[in-house]
């Protein structure tokens, strides 16, 4: 068998890279694309190797590790949640995430994920709608308008023909931003002043709220019947963002049960409360929406099997793309057991220079 | 506050520029300066968030990630290990490595640690050894010599003035190649035919073998009184060095019990068979060799905090070092909850050129 070459090179996507990859793709176009990789995976659900995240809880905020495997790939991502952060200019959330061959443990790819993970919440928001909003929902309510808001709404339009979108954040620049930033993109946009406003005649609810605490962003006057939730901010233990009572009138979907217990809407309720996985919908299993008085809500709090469908996508775009470096993460010595003449070849270089 | 400039940017150590680092410091100087941060932080153990390395295994090895976390710094290495990659050219084990600010979650640190992982196991062992060997050991029998080999002999050379090394490999050539390169650094050095011709005279015996199976490096017989075992090759369920007996008749130090049980030489024990924390005699609590006819083992599997330990070292040696590239790995828009604006920015630019 032919020796690859350059087997300590790893290519890795920057967040310049990742920008102009998903601007030359289109940002709607990334986000269908990815969509059908989610899709994808959620329809394999049972190759997965599947555990709850790795977190490391602090006073401020989390740190996890997201590893999954389908047997032939692995991947993980590194993610933290630090409201605070904002105060210090920084990003509530960052990630970056890798791609490895199960074969041989080798990285095949080290990418941005802060991006990344925008792009694949919202899409893995989209998909699940597709199976479970009212059909032929034009309006949705955006309640919560930080980072993750104008991919959630793209999302929406690119896979569901979202057309209207009502905003609604306790600070109303961060609306008045999200709404200039989407504007030029095709939206039709109402900035509303509370979220009692924003719900109104929107068939789809999307919550992505930000603070680290049990928050009540929609109470239960609020949800008529056949409304379709999509809650994405609740997603950590002590930070939810619906009131039980509405919990109790919905049918819940959840990416990994054992995950979304701890973190997500669901904490509220018992342990044994009743919950549908959302892959038997999407692998046809089960049906999701079924009648148009239904409640359904999306508990969303972004598991493992997502960011690898991401890695997996962005991989297979770059055969076909220059937006990634190569990386010499590596160490690859002449002949494998000899790490320690590797640094001796060096130092004679060295020396010799 | 001011905000702090290139926050996209975190530090980056490629397999080249750790190579130039540690030749720069020394080899020898890099072990001892390490292994002071490494009994550092086994003397303030109870200070760690520790768990069991998070494995993903398969037919051909296994994908590890290892997090910990002292409340002020977050780090964690992926890992993998995977016999059979010799046979293609590669390592059967590659590294590389995070660290991180807890408060913010933002890395502060990303460095290739296949090279920083064979020093930070091999100053582990000698820090081990500095606890539990023989008083003014002179004589270590070195038994698979892979790539892990030459680091352990100039730890033991650097932090236990080691000076004559008896070398066995089932494959003559390794144990060539490991003579070779150590003989012009100060050590004596005898290639032997087999490990019982290895053994003799040893005080100190380190075996370091790569088979993912039960082997038996060493039998019962070859284990005379008052010798220091250093065993490293026996590092995951299926993967030990050593005859049960030598077990039952060694007081045995281990890093982190509820993963040693797993991984270790001691899966071939009981459950509840006694084992020593290896901290507790650092910190001074506990007596390592007590007596000149005791056999002591070191069942090292290799822990979360030791790279740690390296992840820290190398960031403090950074501090004065050009050593290192600086990556674009995290996205950093001007207003943190305005990431879509990033993107929108970026293609006003390209639009623009």
């Amino acid at each position: 068998m032919p020796v690859p070459q350059n087997l300590n090179i790893v290519p890795f996507v920057s967040v310049e890279n990742m920008m102009d990859l998903v601007l030359a793709t289109g940002v709607e176009t990334f986000l269908k694309e990815l969509a059908v990789y989610i899709e994808e995976d959620f329809r394999r659900w049972e190759s997965f190797d599947k555990r709850p995240r790795v977190a490391s809880h602090s006073p401020d905020g989390v740190i996890e590790l997201m590893p999954t495997s389908d047997g032939r790939l692995y991947g993980f991502k590194y993610v933290n949640g630090h409201p605070k952060n904002t105060r210090t200019g920084r990003q509530t959330v960052t990630a970056f995430g890798v791609l490895s061959d199960v074969d041989s443990g080798y990285p095949v790819l080290l990418t941005e994920m802060t991006i990344l993970t925008a792009l694949r919440t919202a899409a893995t928001s989209a998909v699940a709608a597709k199976y479970l909003a009212p059909r032929n929902a034009r309006t949705m309510a955006l309640i919560g308008n930080g980072a993750q808001s104008e991919f959630q709404a793209l999302a929406f339009k690119a896979l569901l023909g979202v057309e209207q979108l009502r905003l609604y954040d306790i600070d109303r620049a961060a609306s008045e931003r999200c709404a200039r930033n989407l504007s030029p993109l095709g939206l039709q946009i109402a900035v509303c002043a509370s979220a009692e406003e924003a719900v109104e005649g929107a068939e789809i609810i999307t919550t992505a709220t930000a603070d680290k605490q049990n928050a009540t962003i929609l109470t239960d006057n609020m949800i008529g019947p056949g409304v379709h939730i999509n809650a994405v901010g609740g997603d950590c233990p002590g930070k939810t963002e619906l009131h039980r009572d509405i919990l109790l009138r919905s049918d819940i979907f959840v990416e990994y049960p054992p995950q979304t217990r701890i973190e997500g809407e669901i904490q509220q309720l018992a342990p044994d409360h009743a919950v549908t996985e959302l892959w038997q919908v999407i692998s046809g299993e089960l049906i999701g929406r079924r009648e148009a008085q239904q409640i359904t809500l999306f508990d969303s709090v972004g598991f493992a099997t997502e960011d690898f469908s991401a890695l997996r996508y962005v991989r297979d775009k770059l055969a076909a793309s220059d937006h990634f470096e190569k990386l010499d993460l590596l160490a690859d010595p002449d002949e494998p057991r000899d790490l320690f003449g590797m640094l001796l070849r060096r130092q004679a270089l060295i020396s010799a220079v």
